[in-house]
C-alpha cells in the first residue's frame, strides 16, 4: 500500500510517501512551497498543480492528512483552512481514500504518548524509517509522521476515514 | 461585463450573475447546496463541479466574492474557509479576475451605510435589480449584493483585486 502523508499549510505543504509493502518503506518526502509574492488564488492553484504531480507520480492508495488544529490567530487559521480545502479536493479527485488524524493521535502512534514533544516525534520518524538524519523541512517530517501513523493503524478499527 | 458574485459557504454557496452592459442586468441567481450526508471532500468536489458549470455557462469576466468574516465558532470558520479555498481555486482556474469585498464595503455600496441591517441590503438588491421579490435563499441575495457592490466600484480606485 502506498500512503501519501500531508501536512497542510498555504506557504509550505509537507508531503511524505511510504510504500508499506517494501522493507525500506520511504519513497519520497519534501515540501510544496508557494511564493508569498503570489496572490492567494495563485498560491492555491500552485498547490493544486503540485499535488496533481505527486498523485500522478506515486499513485497513492490512500492519503493521510493532519487535522487542522486551532490557532490563536484567526487570519492564519482562515488561510491554512483555505489551502486545506484545496488539498482535500485534490485528494478526493485523484485518490478518494482519505484519512484524517489529530496531532494527538499522531504523537500517540509514533511515541506512545499523546503529549510528546515535536522533537521526539521527529526522532521516531527518523528511527522508524531508518534514516541518518531527521527529514527537513519540519513540514516534511510532520507529513511522514502522519503517513507512519496511518501505516500503524488497524484497518478494522480505523474511524479516521473521512 | 459579466460579474459572478459569490457568497462562500460549504453547505450553501450563493451565486448571482449580472451583465452590466444590459439594462436589466440580472442573468441568474441561486445556490449550490451540498448534502450534509456527504463527507467534506465529496462536498468540496460537488462545489468545484457546480462552479465549473456556472463558469462554463456564463463565462464571467470577473468574480466578486465576500471576504470571510470571523466567526465565534472555530469549527465553522475552518469548514467555511476550506470551501472558500476550493471556490477561490475555481475562480482562479476558470476566470482569474477576482475581487474580494468585506461585509462593510458591501453594505456601504448598497445602502450608503456600513452598519446597515441585512434586510436593508436585501431590499436594495431587489430595488436595484427591479425585482418583485427579495431573491431567495439569503445566500443568493448576498451573492447578488457583492456583485452589485463590484458593479458600482470605480475601476480606477479599486483596491479589492486579489
Amino acid at each position: 500500500m502506498v500512503i501519501l502523508g500531508i501536512d497542510p499549510g498555504y506557504a509550505i505543504i509537507g508531503y511524505g510517501v511510504l510504500d508499506t509493502t517494501k522493507q525500506n518503506m520511504l519513497l519520497d518526502y519534501g515540501a510544496i512551497v508557494t511564493p508569498k509574492e503570489d496572490s492567494m488564488p495563485v498560491r492555491l492553484q500552485n498547490i493544486d498543480k503540485s499535488l496533481k504531480y505527486l498523485f500522478d507520480k506515486f499513485k497513492p492508495d490512500v492519503v493521510a492528512i493532519e487535522e487542522l488544529f486551532y490557532f490563536k490567530n484567526q487570519k492564519t487559521v482562515i488561510q491554512v483552512a483555505q489551502a486545506r480545502g484545496v488539498i482535500l479536493l485534490a485528494c478526493q479527485k485523484y485518490c478518494g481514500n482519505i484519512y484524517e488524524y489529530t496531532p494527538l493521535q499522531i504523537k500517540q502512534a509514533l511515541t506512545g504518548q499523546g503529549r510528546a514533544e515535536k522533537a521526539q516525534v521527529q526522532f521516531m520518524v527518523k528511527a522508524i524509517l531508518g534514516l541518518e538524519n531527521i527529514p527537513k523541512p519540519d513540514d516534511a517530517a510532520d507529513a511522514l509522521a502522519v503517513a507512519i501513523c496511518h501505516s500503524q493503524s488497524s484497518p478494522m478499527l480505523n474511524n479516521n476515514k473521512i
